[in-house]
């Protein structure tokens, strides 16, 4: 089960991450390990050749992989990227633009995440369109107790703190 | 010499790519297969822990590839990202970042652009800190020519072209 | 259907890529955008921790996406490797290695494949388990007619030749 | 300081990288935060066209990262690669390859490493031709003591062993 739900993720986006809203990014559902997003399309998204900018792309991926991440930590609001690698395969349609992430790894520490980004709009044999493909690292805030610890190693000072 | 002038690369970027404008991203400086830009701080950009959000920095990090690219080729807009990987290595202060870029290799068909994302703000030591890393892909478009040759020999017919 | 045999990829392993032979890659299946390759498990190919090193999971992966395009493509063995990511998620026993291989994207130019390295020994409930995932690009030689096209234009000559 | 000696290094790698062996890679410095490797070439090496094969290029560049990694964390045989990312860039002439690394970004439980591959033969200019650029993570092991912390939490006994 998500340790976070949808009104829970939606409410932090809207709360934490302005450019979710800037860039008309939403959130369709969230389970354990897995979310489905949308950006709607609007004429500030694109680019030259009448199709979705890549950085809008990018945003929508990278906040999919948030979702993921907090459906499996719960709202720990700082977890961070670390990295993130997006391969563009198509033109997306200038329409809306949906991204279905899932996790490949869930760590304590590190958490994997593969997101798919698909047109909205269907070709011509009702087909979804994939139109990119992202993988992406997040980073899990050290718990507490063992940042404690780990400063205190660091210091020196961990025979006295023990 | 940069095949396009700063003036050339910014009317681009404003006729074209609207959400460099959404995001506050101006080019500071283009020469031959180097660019610098800026993505000016606004309160729509943070993220939780009050820092830069990562889509922010990926749009950076994705146009002064653009800037790159177009200063190779001249002012082809078709040129696509085909790929790019970002690292994420430290929290940007809440301030301007700025990112400098420079073609790895320049090619006809592809070209591959590092761009360091700095932060705006110095460290105490006067320092400028490194906080993000990427390396992207650009593909450019065909040239017509060697297009319609691709074209007639997909199509089987290079030798009634011929 | 696959524009390359069996037979006729592990020909073109055995005589132009001595590292297979090194490394006990074996290819099992190759159909139109798919392959399935293994790689056996030696004392040579571990790293600290009694695991598979990470450069012979690598090598793996690549040598899969080769296959996927070669049947794609044909026997053009000249296709090369633009770009690879991966990312290591689990580790693999000391066992095979099984590279599932398929693409995402086939294009004239550059065609984007997605690997996905399983350890070759089941978990306790009989599942796979998936130990790094990866996603490269290759690109394909330029045509000869369309090579000549871009040189006649890059000389300048494109008038004289056409 | 490297936390590492070059011959301290070197007898990791000939003890517990076995495939170090096998390609012929051998460590030419080490310093904090830096190294240089090289990978004598050999005939197993070479891919079609005569140049050396990306797997290679990829292995001399994850033992650079590791041996940087080394270089600041000291003699923890268990750092982990959790994500590379490698552009090829040129085709490297049939001999030598160097690879020279730095830290991009050091921490306790991540490290960023950047590398640079050269071919070992200049061009015509006496110029050292970059023909393949790098980036990875490696992950340190979490320190003994905050791993039983991490571990006590989520058995839910933290409350137990504090």
């Amino acid at each position: 089960m998500s340790r976070i739900s949808l009104p829970e993720f939606t409410a932090i986006l809207d709360r934490e991450l302005p450019i979710t809203r800037l860039l008309g990014i939403r959130t369709e559902a969230i389970e354990h390990g897995r979310g489905r997003l949308r950006m709607a399309f609007n004429p500030d998204l694109v680019r030259p050749g009448g199709t979705v900018a890549g950085p809008a792309m990018m945003a929508l991926a990278d906040v999919a992989m948030y979702a993921v991440v907090l459906s499996l930590l719960g709202p720990v609001e700082l977890a961070v990227t670390t990295n993130l690698s997006i391969n563009f395969l198509r033109k997306p349609a200038p329409g809306d633009v949906i991204a279905e992430a899932h996790a490949l790894k869930g760590g304590r520490r590190l958490i994997v995440v593969e997101v798919e980004l698909y047109s909205g709009t269907s070709d011509p044999d009702g087909e979804r369109l994939l139109v990119a493909h992202t993988v992406g690292t997040y980073s899990a805030p050290p718990l507490p107790e063992s940042a404690a610890v780990e400063k205190a190693i660091e210091a020196g000072s961990w025979d006295k703190v023990s």
